[in-house]
């Protein structure tokens, strides 16, 4: 088989939405689309289902013959096993073997990851972070993740766990995650979630005139924010102010972690552009040591954000050995 | 040359006394001594005073033959770049090649690292961490150090300098750091130095009866808390708890980082044993995500503390390239 002929395929699985795509060595998705993750009451409709829609596509590109394998980006996968384990936004409970159920139902080899390390492996292939041995990828979403590559590797750790720092504390006694019940995480603040909470507490601990006091205060978000923000509305400036300067404080320790080459931005909360990236820039800097202040490249991701998980999955086929 | 006659010369310098040995395959230190560091104005005469010491000892085991090379762990060594830049402990200033004038007056090749990660090294090839792929190391001193390993190797980051988890930060707006003046940072509580200033901080902050109350303010440091805390002292074991309460608070959050098979504390500090294991282990513990809980094994080094940097760097010395 000629190499440039080979495709994988890359599975970023989602509570909501599973996004598949066909993925070249150049990393081009000659074909993508998704399917409905919560239709699928057990873990065995939900490959059947992926099957039916993608054996079509398979067979349009050559029946089978160059598909190389597959790659799958999940919540609380496990690259070791190749198992999710207990995903709190799953449906799917307790420990899952989903490679290899798609392994024997596709004919084809999986392997699996967590969402975050997928898209750090795509940034490292075809993003932000091509040609970078160090670097952090934090996605900032509905929650808050990461992926951690040290010396040109994704960092695993003895489990298959590593890098879940929007769980590490960055307030002492402060905000109550709402899922993980820890107190003061960096996802309690920096997420959308978070987001929207930090927007209610000022709100309710102001009478500042707002923008946001025109909405009905359950349906505020942080889209709601955003556009407030952008507008020029102060107290919804002082939102990202807040957010940036922790997830500054929070960068500033993972830098003196692993000192990474760069940290990209990834996902949702980026769309806020400056508003997040000044204040997050400014509170990294004031914490870190001399010795690495002015040395790390703060950036945003370079991939859609629909593609970057996709891509970092199939990139998981590439790797995998003969 | 049979292997098993190999000899490396270990190195530890720190700020006060230099330590050295020359080490052989098993790990066994066949000779030892040491020099005072700030005895020697320039960093030319330290490495003189290094020859001049080590020059006999060389010739006794056979004229240089035998010594495969020089292995230096030293504060703010870069692995990668032999050069220690900037070491707030060592009266030597900026950055200085020692990797390079050592190499030329000995006539061997040198390697240099930081003593973190000379000792996480040691401990990986001779102590508690035999055999692991995923550990971090935490020195316990004057202040507080660290070497993590994944995937078997040293985390050193783009740049050399990762692993500085005692200047994280653990309280945000917390205690000044004396020397670097971040707030909050686990150095400023968790060393030596730091378990001083709690205890003073203790006396100031009520008028409970307490051994420590015996002894001039100034004169207070960790040994005479410790003594304290192990005659029954209340207060002095206060210290130790917070202390340990902090320490584990960090740990938990170093684990959601690389998820370690285990965490190897070594330094002055675990003196206290129990004192400071319990509690660190509890809000260690206490501050994990479910999937991290009763994983990481939480030990105290197994290498006496004179002998672990100088086997961690002796064994910079195997991996050397020919």
């Amino acid at each position: 088989m000629d190499l440039s002929q080979e495709l994988a395929i890359g599975i970023d699985i989602g509570g909501t939405n599973t996004k598949y795509g066909l993925v070249n060595h150049r990393g081009e998705i000659v074909e993508k689309g998704d399917i409905k993750t919560d239709s699928f009451p057990t873990i065995e409709d939900f490959v059947d289902g992926l099957y039916k829609t993608l054996q079509p596509i398979m067979a349009k590109v050559g029946d089978g013959e160059r598909i190389r394998g597959i790659g799958v980006g999940a919540p609380n996968g496990n690259y070791y096993t190749g198992t999710i384990e207990y995903a709190p936004n799953l449906h799917w409970k307790g420990i899952i073997p989903l490679a290899k159920l798609i392994s024997e139902k596709f004919g084809l080899r999986c392997s699996l990851t967590n969402d975050a390390n997928a898209a750090a492996v795509g940034e490292m292939m075809y993003g932000a972070a091509r040609g970078m041995k160090d670097f952090i990828m934090i996605t900032l979403g509905t929650g808050v993740g990461s992926g951690i590559v040290a010396n040109g590797h994704v960092v695993y750790g003895h489990d298959g766990f590593a890098g879940e720092l929007g769980h590490t504390i960055i307030r002492h006694g402060g905000r109550k995650h709402w899922s993980t019940k820890l107190d003061g995480s960096v996802e309690a603040y920096c997420s959308a979630t978070g987001i929207a909470l930090t927007a209610k507490e000022l709100l309710a601990n102001s009478t500042e005139p707002s923008l946001l006091r025109n909405f009905e205060e359950a349906k505020i978000d942080s889209k709601i924010v955003f556009d407030c923000a952008i507008q020029g509305d102060a107290l919804a400036a002082e939102v990202y102010r807040f957010t940036g300067q922790l997830l500054g404080e929070s960068l500033a320790n993972f830098v003196m972690f692993s000192s990474p080459e760069a940290i990209i931005l990834f996902g949702g909360v980026i769309k806020a552009g400056n508003l997040i990236m000044q204040p997050t820039k400014e509170h990294m800097e004031k914490n870190l040591l001399p010795i690495f202040q002015n040395k790390v490249r703060l950036v945003f991701s370079e991939l859609k954000e629909a593609d970057a998980a996709i891509l970092g999955a199939s990139a998981l086929v590439w790797e995998m050995r003969d």
